[in-house]
């Protein structure tokens, strides 16, 4: 069957040019469906935008039936991730049809999972998923550990600053807000310590955050050198 | 004896149940901590926390108890560092029964040791240890360098910037705040250079930071390659 | 042909002279064009740097002129990499002569053009080239992971912020922005979440966040310490 | 000579003693100094902190006048590194003395370089210096690199944004400091783009501004992996 190999293969021109296009149009639909968002959009360009997500969708419909089509086990593949994954890119288009024109923009948040169709045509993601997985116990020990600071700092900022910064420091959970934003180094300058304890403390947290960053760069380095020391023997 | 397996080992089903039923009830309590700081609660919410904490506490009482009871040298444990953390875990509660309430809060503090307790599960805790051990003479001398950088800095920008912002930069203290948020790259945005030569010594102590990011994660990340690569031979 | 030896070698006397007052002349180019944008200059400095422009282009030009004289094929020259950079260096200053002033300022923006000609005389440069090389399949998919990362936060912190701040978070692409500057851990503050939901979508994404930073970190340390290597055997 | 072999050694327990001596009473005149700078302090701290200066000086001076005394080559101590150093400890003290008060403030810095004299001590900075000295070549090769990063982003962002913001991005100069607070992620926030295309530009900036973080991250994480290797062969 010359159309199964069209889809599933990558190893002909016409492989290689369905794939290109398909590619192409996942794109297409996210930059119209970021620009939709845009407030005061011209009646032309809302007119256009709905005509790309028309003609987007029927290919991908399209798409899909040929997927299922090909399929040598048909149920197989659409219970499959990338099956399900294909189904929900196009179906919250033909649902909002018919209910209110609200509940579209939550619904259509599930267009994005036709970004993750791309995984399919990448061969390199499996290098990545490789490394990650020889770190994957050291990694989740780091984030165990990254809860535990992220909470003693969340705790202790709260009793250095809650009486002098009431609105700010409101509980635990906004600190926990707090913390995030200063151990990852982001420091939007919404909210900060101004008592001399609260200073103190930020100081000791924000010198230990520098080794909550350290920690999953050295893991990712290490084991990014192994894979690529593997691969070469 | 029974009982002692189940609460000192991990190698029974009856003893992961204890072990994970622990745990749980530790994460349990904290979030109920945390969610008592949340201001303005209704009578309902503080009086489910309040039942909360009396179960929590009361598992954790007899959970001291048996550890007491199991031990082979009583005295030892009690004495040991996860005997005491065990004790201070639940001393709070009952000690705060009688005295005045404001004193409380601060007591409560010391219900987050009920937290290191988790270490006791970890046995993958013991890997980033090692780690970390390999590389303390390096990462003390990072500490005196960090040290003296954050020192020069502030002293450097304090006869910068005092005459031009009194206010904000008040005093070499004032200044090491702004030279740790600076050198983490925080970057709160409370405290900035206004004058030129300010801005310049900034821009020269900004590069060296990072440096200050660039040694701990080398460090760990050098630390971490080596430990992987030994538990491999 | 002596000529020749001075301006295309650098293994002479004069051939090393020739390049330093070369490299000298582009910083004090550069320089001169900066000290240009301050507003409000005097008039002696204004024909100061008129001065400089004059001589510098002049220089410039007497070399262009010399590159072509003494190549073996001037054709290729012309038309090779440095030599339409050369060219482009020097032609704003004479284009710009006859046509208004206004345009002057877009035009004078190839001058910076100058500055890729001091890669000619770094042999190091080589080095670091290799080092890119050796990781660009990694780069790329970092770059396209990096990708995918930046737009599912920007959507999904327009579904979040846009409510509550429609103002600051208006459309997809402004969120772009904010996740660029959140990502990259800047953290300039004039974009920040304020709802809950926002908030601990950030914190996820800048959790996540750290990874994105790790990754090349992690690339670049392994193509370096690869590069290190094989020089050494 | 008992004197000579307790200045100038370590192993004897009255040489650690004044080596511990002389480390703690630099610590305690860099305290008092930083003290010194709080606005508003009583006339007993002052008249505390004279009293401190006094007698650390005193001592200062006497271990000054013991190393000339002990030296073989009196004239090479005076002139060398640590003799300066230990010199300009002292000077500002007794220069100050005659002069009007004014000027004592800037003089005063010079109290800083007793800091140094911390170095002499350790011998662990051998070690850094080494790892330094391994990558000084790619450390250089980067400083020029980030310099062409530095000058092209400033150069963007004027042409992006000195017509929407004039007061904040008023020259190259101006932007050089935006783009140093940028590119090492501090990102204060007294400066960010507002125009598209100012942020479209700082967008690819900061994205290659991980890459000027994680090349000297890399770069110190290989060099110190290599000396941690060769001391233990």
């Amino acid at each position: 069957m010359q159309l199964k190999r069209i889809i599933e293969e990558n190893d002909t021109i016409a492989g290689k040019v369905f794939d290109l296009t398909i590619q192409f149009l996942i794109i297409v639909s996210l930059i119209s469906f970021s620009v939709e968002t845009i407030p005061g959009l011209s009646e032309t360009t809302t007119q256009f935008l709905k005509l790309i997500e028309v003609a987007t969708v029927s290919v991908f419909t399209l798409e899909y039936l040929c997927r299922v089509y090909v399929a040598d086990n048909k149920l197989r593949f659409i219970f499959s991730f990338f099956g399900i994954i294909d189904l929900l890119a196009i179906l919250p288009f033909y649902i909002a049809r018919g209910i209110d024109l609200r509940s579209i923009r939550i619904v259509r948040l599930f267009r994005l999972f036709r970004m993750f169709k791309m995984f399919r045509y990448s061969r390199a993601i499996q290098r990545l998923k490789q490394a990650f997985l020889t770190i994957k116990e050291e990694l989740i020990l780091f984030l165990i550990a990254a809860g535990f600071l992220l909470y003693i700092s969340s705790v202790g900022i709260y009793y250095f600053e809650n009486n002098a910064q009431p609105e700010q420091f409101k509980s635990i959970f906004h600190c926990l807000w707090w913390a995030i934003v200063t151990l990852t180094t982001v420091g939007y300058g919404d909210m900060y310590p101004i008592t001399t304890g609260g200073k103190i403390f930020t100081s000791i947290v924000a010198v230990i955050g520098i080794g909550v960053v350290a920690v999953p760069t050295g893991l990712v380095a290490s084991a990014l050198t192994k894979v690529i020391k593997n691969e070469e023997n």
